[in-house]
């Protein structure tokens, strides 16, 4: 199993339409991925600027599936122009 | 929806010990919280001594009764032993 843990923080003002973008990148991962077994979003109660995607994917495989798909590629593309920063990315193991 | 990302550092060597206590706590977790959704260990691919439980909980309430519990209460003092610094706790909505 591997984790994503994929931190992203958007410009003052960006969170909805993030959430937006978001929403739709979550629905096709989760209807077209069965490596996929945790994408959930979520935001900091510490900063609302910052947005979090705890991710689980069953092996090496899926992840790269994830990574090389045309709805993600899109939608990160979309969801990078929101951003006040570059994402950080930590990849895990699950233990 | 509450999410936790809890980090936590081992000192060198602790590893094997920390996962082993790490285990109990999960076996618990899962058994006795019908409140979480999520309660995952993972390690850090950028550095082996780092650690991060990915958690999800129903609502306060949850989050709440796995924090009083005893069992999490005894482990994580046998964990906190384990470690080179203070644990970093990180406290999210889910979106």
């Amino acid at each position: 199993m591997i984790g994503v843990i994929a931190t992203m923080t958007v410009q003052d003002g960006n969170g909805p339409q993030f959430e937006a973008v978001a929403a739709e990148l979550i629905e096709k991962v989760r209807a077209q991925e069965d490596g996929n077994l945790l994408y959930q979003l979520t935001r900091s109660k510490a900063d609302a600027n910052v947005y979090k995607f705890m991710e689980l994917y069953r092996d090496a495989d899926a992840l790269r599936a994830h990574g090389t798909s045309d709805y993600f590629r899109e939608s990160f593309g979309k969801l990078g122009a929101l951003l006040a920063g570059e994402p950080q990315i930590e990849y895990l193991d699950g233990v």
